[in-house]
């Protein structure tokens, strides 16, 4: 049965960390939604796992971190797509919402 | 290795038709951005095969498509969540940036 998620009312911003908001989970994807006060940050990591991740700038902006320091500019509309066993991060400049989809789950 | 689109620059609209962006095709998941002048619809089908997908709403406002004439609004951070095989589509009252994610890829 489909579902719908108004992202913006549900995802809800932390002032102590990543507000987290676990959107979908099945044998074919992960969803999830993390809701970054400006200043916060996920930072770089990954998963010796294979499969890939695609992470939307939903609103606001800030930088897609990665290996060796590396930053991307991220603004909404801003889309990344790694591996998951490539270092992958980011950190919001305003506030900021993301949308990651990870295939498959881990 | 990570690549990153700036969908509100590279997602083209098209007066004639849906523009369509094949964002990124793998063996985990397909992406797709569509972007529909207000009006345009993606009308409801389905594909009876195995998998999920999710819509996601990046701009713009509309409605999401469903099985008997189903409707429901859609507005920026709205994400759908459905069976492959379950009807979907959706109709743009304003100018509508859409993310589409497909796992596994038909």
């Amino acid at each position: 049965m489909a579902k719908k998620i108004a992202l913006f009312k549900e995802g809800r911003f932390n002032d102590k960390g990543l507000g987290k908001l676990l959107v979908h989970d099945s044998p074919y994807f992960r969803i999830i939604n993390f809701n970054l006060k400006a200043g916060q940050t996920m930072p770089v990591h990954n998963h010796d796992v294979e499969g890939q991740l695609s992470v939307t700038i939903l609103e606001g902006n800030g930088f897609f971190l990665g290996a060796d320091d590396a930053e991307l500019p991220a603004a909404a509309g801003d889309i990344l797509i790694a591996d998951i066993a490539e270092p992958h991060g980011f950190r919001a400049e305003t506030d900021m919402r993301v949308l990651v989809t990870i295939a498959p789950p881990l």
